[in-house]
């Protein structure tokens, strides 16, 4: 088995350890920033943490109401702006906390005056010293190029931060999240067969909006790395202004289909894309998204539309893990990469 | 000849135009946004109009020191959420104006508080009653479905409103880019003839960093408008976090690479390139740049990083124009799109 997959499979114990171990510690830093009247939250990472950022924005903005910016580290780290940030929580997103760009930007954004959080695997790492506080993913060394647990272990935390900094109304109940990730991993069969009919797909697009919009980001990524297919990335919104002119006959679209406020949006590019004959795979626990797909992979239809991200995920996980070597390549040794990336 | 064409050599005079009739008018709003004590700014915009305000979020950030955040308008229209708006300033962009969920997002903001602009083409248009003011691209219509004259419209507008907003220091010199245009535009032939090598081109990756990361973006979508071609986009910071594996020998990357502080980003990623035997064609006017790319569009040496988005966005369309015609394609009427987007 490839060390991916090992990982892949990590994911509900990682989360549950992630809960466990650091709940405490979110509700006080929850109260504190309830103190500090936080008017904006600044998001800084890259590559699978940048998605995992995506999701947050979504996540923040709908649940706690502060608007909410993905940083572009260079105006700090190349043309060394200073940002009006004393109003801000910014929060730096590194698997291997050593980004030394991410860690640029925490580091000036806590002279402006922000205060500043860390999420990271390492607790040994670099952002333990850049930010004010850390947040730690409790999913062992991830040895894998590919990022999956940390991926999803980064999401996790943005649900601890969510519910302890929304002032009022119910909590997500994120405890569920474990169980609905060991349900989802019960697809792999499937997935596996599924990834065999794609063997000699080279372009593709994957669909997500909303919550799921990160989610297309990271599996076209994952898609990117371990199967080298070009994967474009789009909302079901986006996706109709310009790029949707790619479609041809048999063109493959893989999409996030959640149930909840993103279906209609959804349904109405799936049923352009039948016009067009596209090919269309749907992870979805919408028995109207099923229907006017090519195929689907189904997942829990108790799955609230706010809990369905990292569920969601995983399936995707397994399809690029599957794909990469159905293609006859290895995912844990992609061409050209390695596991910690510095930026200049 | 193309309207698509026609309308991208209307640039120099739209922006000489744009600046007679709407500076004052801009100079008023910078006085009366310094009053009010913006903490805030929230860009909400689709497509091509999208990219515009990626250009943006760098230009407004760097020049003015106030973070800015690209909105994601699903966050109003689907899930209804009311965010903390008070201290913002909030910009809908939309060629037609006619964009419906660009329009709700500022009524939205407006009720919570926010001073809101748009930009458009459209004088008449829905947007002109949703946004407290509005600033006007004098380019006439744009007939063609692929934007161009009102997507450098949008840039300009946006540097109206960055000299209008800063507090002391230089401002940029704007008045120089009508003529920076329409030097760029006498590089046709030579684009021409380069578009022609790149026929059967199916994929490729659109580079850029900073202030020309937008174009990234905006040169990808054309060439999935106009050309089919599967066109991925990243800053050349991001593209070695995973993307890079796609890279194999002859895969082509289309790079901005203007002077000033992205040029050590670049050079970096132009050498790995090299190293993989990859085909990079480089947008720049920095002759470092120029030794380490297969080949060059030579642009003036005289322009200014801050000035170079717009006249570095012309050979690109210029590009995308001439390659769809050499494909057999027809820019004006790429299949399964029309001009005005509704979004739901």
């Amino acid at each position: 088995m490839s060390i991916m997959l090992r990982e892949i499979k990590e994911q509900p114990t990682m989360l549950e350890k992630t809960i466990n171990a650091e709940t405490k510690k979110l509700d006080k830093i929850g109260r504190f920033l309830k103190d500090r009247d936080v008017q904006l939250i600044v998001l800084v990472a890259r590559g699978s943490s940048d998605n995992a950022a995506l999701f947050a924005r979504y996540l923040l903005e709908t649940r706690c109401g502060i608007p909410v910016s993905l940083s572009a580290p260079s105006v700090h780290t190349l043309y060394k702006s200073e940002l009006r940030l004393d109003k801000a929580l910014v929060v730096g997103v590194s698997q291997s906390g050593e980004g030394s760009d991410i860690n640029e930007v925490l580091l000036r954004a806590r002279k402006s005056g922000a205060f500043t959080l860390g999420i990271t695997n390492n607790g040994k790492s670099e952002i333990t010293r850049s930010a004010d506080e850390t947040l730690l993913i409790h999913a062992g060394k991830e040895r894998s190029v590919a990022a999956t647990k940390t991926y999803t272990g980064q999401m996790l935390h943005f649900y601890l931060l969510a519910n302890s900094m929304r002032t009022g109304g119910k909590r997500l109940e994120i405890e569920r999240i474990p169980s609905y990730a060991a349900k989802a991993l019960e697809r792999e069969a499937q997935i596996k067969a599924a990834a065999e009919r794609y063997t000699f797909m080279e372009n593709c697009v994957v669909v997500g909006r909303g919550l799921n919009y990160g989610n297309s980001f990271e599996l076209a990524l994952k898609l990117m790395e371990t199967c080298y297919v070009v994967a474009e990335r789009f909302s079901s919104a986006d996706f109709l202004h310009g790029p949707l002119a790619l479609v041809e006959r048999r063109f493959p679209v893989i999409l996030f289909g959640p149930k909840g406020v993103t279906r209609k949006s959804n349904l109405d590019l799936l049923r352009r894309l039948t016009i067009l004959g596209a090919d269309s795979m749907s992870i979805t626990n919408d028995p109207a998204i099923s229907r006017v797909s090519s195929r689907t992979i189904e997942m829990d239809t108790k799955i609230d539309e706010f809990l369905s991200p990292i569920p969601f995920v995983i399936p995707a996980q397994l399809f690029a893990a599957h794909l990469s070597q159905s293609k006859g390549l290895d995912p844990d040794n992609p061409r050209s990469l390695s596991k910690i990336t510095r930026t200049f």
